[in-house]
């Protein structure tokens, strides 16, 4: 389904704050995590090397909805879903997922939910960026997620 | 001035990413850093230690606008203005400005622009939290900013 | 074998800097990654929160030797070794391999070397840190691991 | 006086861990923070982009000595002193000295001690690194500090 992917990972004790949760800066490290395992289950890198000129994604808004505290060794689902898809720019939608212990039967938890809009640039050899349309060979494997998926309650 | 504060730091190798500029997950790191200051240019620590039962300011939302890389060494002003007040609730407005090196004629550029939403908690010795008015020696110093420095281009 | 683990994890875009590789501070955290994933494989979270008073394992002395770089989406195999047991104190050793991408005939290569000693405390009510023995159920199902496999070239 | 320099900077919220201080990992950001503002002082950035080809000091040993914690909000001076300097690498010794709060009559306190080593490269065009000497601009600028001021105690 090239509209979402699901990474997970454990909390590690260096993303903690002394206030004993999950410093909230946290989650947009969380958010590239799963858009970069999105485009590895699609057979593309982030940093597109193959390209020339280079091309990479800087980020042009982040935004982050905080509704439960994610602690220590908590397992956290990071769902990522495409919401939008134009010729330079990617806009997507996350859902953050604290999901049960082992052998519990409890429900996943939603902790966090946010978006991040990307434009596809290519470096010139000064280090200059200009924005350029995302190369067809990975906009084609991207689609956006059906309607239903993209609501946040 | 009791709505606004700004903070200046350089930009350390280690906020930089593969990119070549400043990861935009640091520019949440900046905002706090700058709220701290704040907070403390009114005689106030965010840990607020000194009550029972101790408080604090967990985010709700954050959020952040990316207008022009930010790179190694490069000297930053970080603009926090209150942009909201309510009796649990701290809206803040944040302009990310890069200045001139020392001795240009340079005109500071804005980088980037934020929010940022936090909510006053008392934490029980269960680790719980509970929303609960913020404290009336530190509401009473803070205001909010007149709405022409509150428009953001 | 309780003298071992083995971590893998893939190197995030954040944890690079801007001379392409990852900043190495972030072997640091790598090491306490594979730590406490080490304890959660004896049944025991390092915050040992169901001791009274709580127990911690503040570290007296980290090092590292970096022998090769280690790059973004880098597979990397963090694998722990006990090197020392005393009643109060466990000092690790690390050897951090870069695993062969996936299909590839390539062997592992040794990036860095890694040192971690850390000492089991109790925090009083006001957060004071005192050295106390390491809870027998945890001490005893660490042993140190045999001197062959503790030799650094 | 070219053997030494002191960086201060204040603990912030998002160095802390759960454990309420100051994350270990992050003594090594601030290392690299106080020997980066050592080169400006002298007149050079880190990045040495006025060379061609470029070169970088990666580290290649690391090492810390943790003897008291370290708090948010604590002002911390990072003292580097040069230990050895041979013709392609640096060697730097460092001490984490906590500043009494403005006002307080107490003494810097002593809460950790550090050890870098860094390597000056050249970086070809693929990327890859040659140990190289490290430009005698540079290198003349900087001398070893007195024995008497490396010693740790």
């Amino acid at each position: 389904m090239p509209y979402e992917f699901k990474a997970v990972r454990r909390v590690e004790f260096s993303e903690t704050d002394m206030a004993g949760i999950v410093h909230f800066s946290n989650f947009f490290r969380y958010m590239e995590t799963a858009e970069h395992a999105f485009y590895r289950s699609l057979g593309f890198s982030v940093t597109l090397n193959d390209f020339d000129p280079p091309l990479g994604f800087p980020r042009v808004h982040a935004a982050c909805d905080y509704k439960k505290p994610l602690r220590f060794e908590d397992l956290l689902e990071i769902h990522i879903l495409v919401k939008e898809k134009r010729s330079r720019v990617l806009n997507y939608l996350f859902r953050f997922n604290k999901l049960p212990r082992e052998g519990s039967a409890d429900e996943p938890t939603l902790v966090a939910t946010g978006v991040l809009t990307v434009v596809c640039v290519a470096h010139d050899r000064n280090g200059k960026m200009e924005a350029v349309s995302i190369p067809a060979d990975l906009a084609n494997k991207i689609e956006i997620a059906p309607i239903e998926l993209l609501q946040v309650s």
